[in-house]
């Protein structure tokens, strides 16, 4: 008999989940649609019998211990997703409660937001073994945070800490999905960067360069990442800005939080060193002295495609 | 028998100490200049002759259970004074080591920076009673804070955790103490208003205002107070500029940490709505929406004289 766990990950177009053993392995994976029609009740009931038939594959002996689900917007304390704007649910869904009615015999469901199921998966099963304290940013469409304070994810007074992404970095600065002004996923972000593109474009005129032949709506990281390897002057400068502020942002972060190290994650990070290099640099010259050459940042071990499902599956292993 | 504890309050200037029973009342208090020579072994030597006399006051029998003491640069973990700015004392002091080969019968000796001792006292005096999640900022010549997350200073992995003075609010904006640029207390503390009161001066050219008449180094933040009273409009303004940094500031650190509440301590915060309406109004403003209204921003419930030796001795209280 083995003991098994399961991830969860919900995004906004499709819902991917595994079965992992012990070690971290992904022994069985799949994917459905997220609910569009607002309808939370089939839409569990599919993601429970499509992970039922999962179950079933697996020859050995086992049994699931635990459901762990990342998702925007997602309340630890409570157990619920709290109004999340890119998913079709209306108001707080008691999530947890609605997967036991499922899982009955499972004894641990627990939900958290993205960022954090991905410090969990970092800490449990990647780079920040056995660290206390360390920040994991994941940048996509937006910037997740998860902060792990004394070996525990910090969730904060009604379960919704760790937004880094929502801290002002300019003043009155770009228009944010939040409503707010000049947020640092505004800047540091797989969309951040095309924004910084544009701006960059306009700001040039730059009609020659290669990040001026797509619309603003097909524009990705990775084309921004291609150009800048084939020498594009606004490309490389969008790298520039984009770890200058995210590097003064991370020694915000240290000011407040000190932590052993960052583990970044996300589209933005397959540029290794033309992000990572510089964000440290900008790090550094942010710090206190009393913090400098301490912080380790880092790309994230966990693989792209098993971090979300891997992280989600560490909310409830033991 | 009764069990005290003694709360030391180490400033640039001046130390001062007390004797607290376990209710937190000081039952005797005394103060000695801090060392200016860097002589680190006398001074302990006088401090701690100081509060043995103090204790042969007491009439009643007891018995001192544990030494808190609050300092600039304190690194908790270590017990340590580490190249404070504002101490005579060079490079590392072991301070707590000192401390207790002069008090060989004290089961507890602990330093922390005078903030986190702040919120220690809050938590255990003060208006912050039974909370686990809160933000403690005091105001003066820094802004300093002091975080508690699950009941527990948070001291990060080196210590230092808790500065939030040190996150950048304008980019490439004011000289920084710590040698960085555009710190939030290099605008929301005593001297970050001074700072902001000769700017508008400056802007204005207002050479009718009531803070026109007190060169640079003489002018407080109770003279900025008393201004603004009197309707002083430059005056008012500077409480304005302070107000709306601090509240974006704080809702930052609400999108880090979800606080219960933040409480302000400090000579500014004297002026009580004048300050306190207009930050709760800026971070309101700041907040994402699932923050809003949900985090109290109160004054502290410590008495301004008590307050660094009550934190200082909550530190060693079980």
């Amino acid at each position: 008999m083995i003991n098994l766990t399961v991830g969860v990950d919900i995004g906004g177009t499709n819902s991917k989940y595994g079965i992992v053993d012990s070690h971290g392995k992904i022994l069985q994976r799949g994917s459905i649609p997220t609910a569009k029609d607002g309808n939370v009740k089939s839409y569990i009931k599919s993601l429970a019998s499509e992970i039922k038939s999962l179950q079933s594959n697996i020859k050995e002996e086992n049994t699931i211990t635990g459901i762990g689900i990342g998702a925007p917007n997602a309340n630890f304390y409570k157990g619920t997703i709290e109004d999340a704007p890119n998913l079709s649910f209306n108001g707080t869904v008691p999530f947890v409660e609605l997967m036991k009615n499922e899982f009955k015999e499972v004894e641990k469901v627990a939900i958290t937001n993205d960022a954090n199921a991905a410090a969990m998966g970092e800490m449990m099963y990647g780079g920040a073994k056995g660290m206390k304290n360390f920040i994991m940013i994941t940048l996509g469409t937006g910037l997740g945070s998860g902060f792990v304070i004394n070996g525990e994810l910090l969730y904060g007074a009604d379960g919704f800490a760790g937004e880094l992404g929502h801290i002002t970095v300019v003043p009155e600065g770009r228009m944010c999905g939040c409503g707010q002004l000049g947020h640092l996923e505004n800047y540091c972000s797989a969309t951040g960067m095309v924004r910084t593109a544009h701006e960059l474009l306009a700001h040039h005129n730059a009609s020659d360069s290669l990040l001026a032949n797509k619309p603003f709506s097909k524009l990705t990281s990775k084309d921004i990442y291609q150009a800048a390897l084939d020498g594009d002057e606004v490309a490389q400068q969008v790298f520039e800005l984009t770890a200058d502020i995210l590097g003064q942002a991370l020694a915000s972060a240290v000011h407040i939080a000190s932590p052993e190290a960052f583990f970044l994650f996300g589209g933005p990070i397959a540029a290794g060193n033309m992000i990572i290099k510089p964000v440290i640099e900008s790090m550094e010259n942010s710090l206190m002295n009393h913090f400098r050459n301490k912080v380790k940042v880092l790309p994230s071990k966990l693989k792209m495609g098993d971090a979300a499902i891997l992280g989600a599956s560490a909310l409830v292993v033991k």
